[in-house]
């Protein structure tokens, strides 16, 4: 676990993408945070007071969350710089990035000296094991989208707050680095060797024999060509009794490949049923989520309307206007007592 | 490159697909195997000369090669005192286990001070790409499979050989230990991390702007929920413009998984071609492939006729039959001077 609270980490940054681990842990865990640092090029906010290392940690915080990412995942210098600056102010240290803290020996020898720790969150669990494909008890929901960030963990995350609202336990299952950070466990898939990405998911989200879901979060789409694999083995992993479509109405090409336009989100649908169906035979979908922070209220509501009309199931945009709709299809089709994912494991 | 000629390690092996990797050598790269090297227990031969590690360097062995697989992947301690015993003689040692040679100090220490060197076949190229997807010059043929192990290999050389003969160029392209040992090059697919899985095939299978074919070695199978992800990546990276199915219709369940049956090898050609389209929207299947060991002679002609048949496609056993029906409809489908992939990248 790292130890809260937490300071969160801007740096120099001018790429609202590249923020979004520091956005996510803000928009999650908020009473968790003390603050974010910054220096004066960044024009970004998470709207939590402006700190110093000095002044943070004299505020409480514990742990400087270096929540941004870079091409390639390095750390490089001035990042080197600002976490041996949280490091001399008695914080420990936490990164997402592909570059390892401790690969870094100024930041492993300062961190000994000051008798704090480093948090590689990339590091994948030892020992995975390769996946079986066994059925497994419990119900468990996986959230699959038309692309990467297309809003998976935001929906993956209202919809957990909407299940506990309505008295259903309902656990977050992370499968990246801003997930993990949030809820302080899980696997990130993407730097799992690939023998072993079925398996992670079935060691993140093992049998559960009470009524409640493990609600697991998607990673990629099986319709963009960096990174279906990732979303396969994940799909036959999870076993999902349920899955809940996410897509970005606003985005015309696959992030990052703009030779590729975005899938159909009904092809895209019934290409995750049929991969899903090789562990779950009876999966179904649930509803489809909607990322319409482009959109005015009104048009954000027509849009809704007008996906689940041509889709047939309930839409939302689960992080703006709550997941209700979603949990109302889930209690329709899975009746409390009878799970529909029988055989246990 | 791993230098010939090679020692074929065999061990105390009483697992006749566990030292396939030796076999596979033997039979693909012959002219380079001096001996094989196992102990009494050890109730399998290739049929080459047995010799102690003294004699085959005497009859000019230069590596060992530890072509066996166990549970695990590990090395253990005959692993370790054998390969010992090859670096005492003056041989370089070359292994696709997952535990790496270079992890124990004993065989480091041993071979630096023997001046011989240690080959790990399953470590990744360090910096591979993340797949971009881009359509590239060049014909590519991917070999695909209703499970692990069925030939998948065998055929692709089978393919290789076959084309040569007819006066094409044609290319084997490894993805895994035994065809990377038999190549002298390649990428060891199961061990890159999941999200460069298809990044690590474009690298594998760059652009090619003659007449020539390279032929990719598939690896799992898109039904297989230990490993579909990889096959996933492979087939987006691999953007072959054919496909050839292989089966071993000897198999009733899925290797490793006895609660899967196989599935139908016409689904499973139409979802490998489905996957394919993503990348190579104009692919094609070329043909079946069959392993028939398992059968007699008339039989196994009886049930490429059957499969051929049933499949509108051609079929052979590769190995045992040749090729040539499968190259017969490359010739057909792909005109010489019209490559069906045109755009350069």
């Amino acid at each position: 676990m790292i130890p809260p609270p937490f300071l969160l980490y801007l740096g120099r940054s001018d790429d609202e993408i590249g923020l979004k681990t520091s956005r996510g842990v803000a928009v999650f865990r908020r009473g968790d945070c003390v603050g974010e640092f910054r220096h004066d090029e960044c024009r970004f906010t998470l709207d939590l007071p402006r700190l110093t290392m000095a002044q943070a940690r004299a505020a409480g915080a514990r742990t400087l969350v270096l929540g941004i990412a870079n091409p390639g995942g390095r750390l490089g210098e001035p990042l080197v710089e600002d976490a041996l600056g949280a490091i001399a102010a008695g914080m420990n240290v936490a990164s997402g990035l592909h570059q390892r803290l401790r690969d870094e020996p100024r930041l492993v020898r300062a961190a000994a000296e000051a008798g704090v720790t480093l948090f590689d969150v990339r590091d994948p669990p030892a020992n995975l094991p390769v996946g079986n494909g066994l059925p497994r008890a419990g119900r468990r929901l996986l959230t699959v989208g038309t692309d990467c960030s297309v809003g998976k963990m935001y929906a993956t995350l209202a919809l957990r707050d909407a299940l506990r609202r309505r008295g259903v336990a309902a656990d977050f299952r992370a499968t990246g680095q801003t997930g993990i950070l949030i809820a302080g466990a899980g696997v990130p898939l993407d730097a799992v060797v690939a023998d072993f990405i079925s398996g992670a998911i079935e060691a993140l989200s093992p049998a559960r024999h009470d009524d409640g879901w493990d609600l697991i979060e998607g990673q990629g789409s099986l319709f963009h060509p960096s990174f279906a694999g990732v979303s396969t083995g994940l799909l036959h992993g999870a076993q999902p009794a349920a899955i809940l479509l996410c897509h970005d109405p606003s985005r015309l090409r696959m992030r990052g490949l703009p030779h590729y336009p975005m899938p159909d989100p009904a092809a895209c649908l019934a290409a995750n049923l049929s991969v899903a169906r090789l562990t779950s035979p009876d999966v179904r979908a649930v509803g489809v989520a909607l990322n319409t922070s482009a959109l005015d209220e009104a048009a954000a509501r027509r849009l809704c309307d007008a996906t689940a009309a041509e889709l047939a199931l309930p839409c939302t945009d689960p992080h703006r206007f709550g997941a209700d709709p979603i949990v109302d299809e889930m209690f329709r089709c899975f009746a409390p007592s009878a799970p529909s994912a029988t055989v246990s494991a």
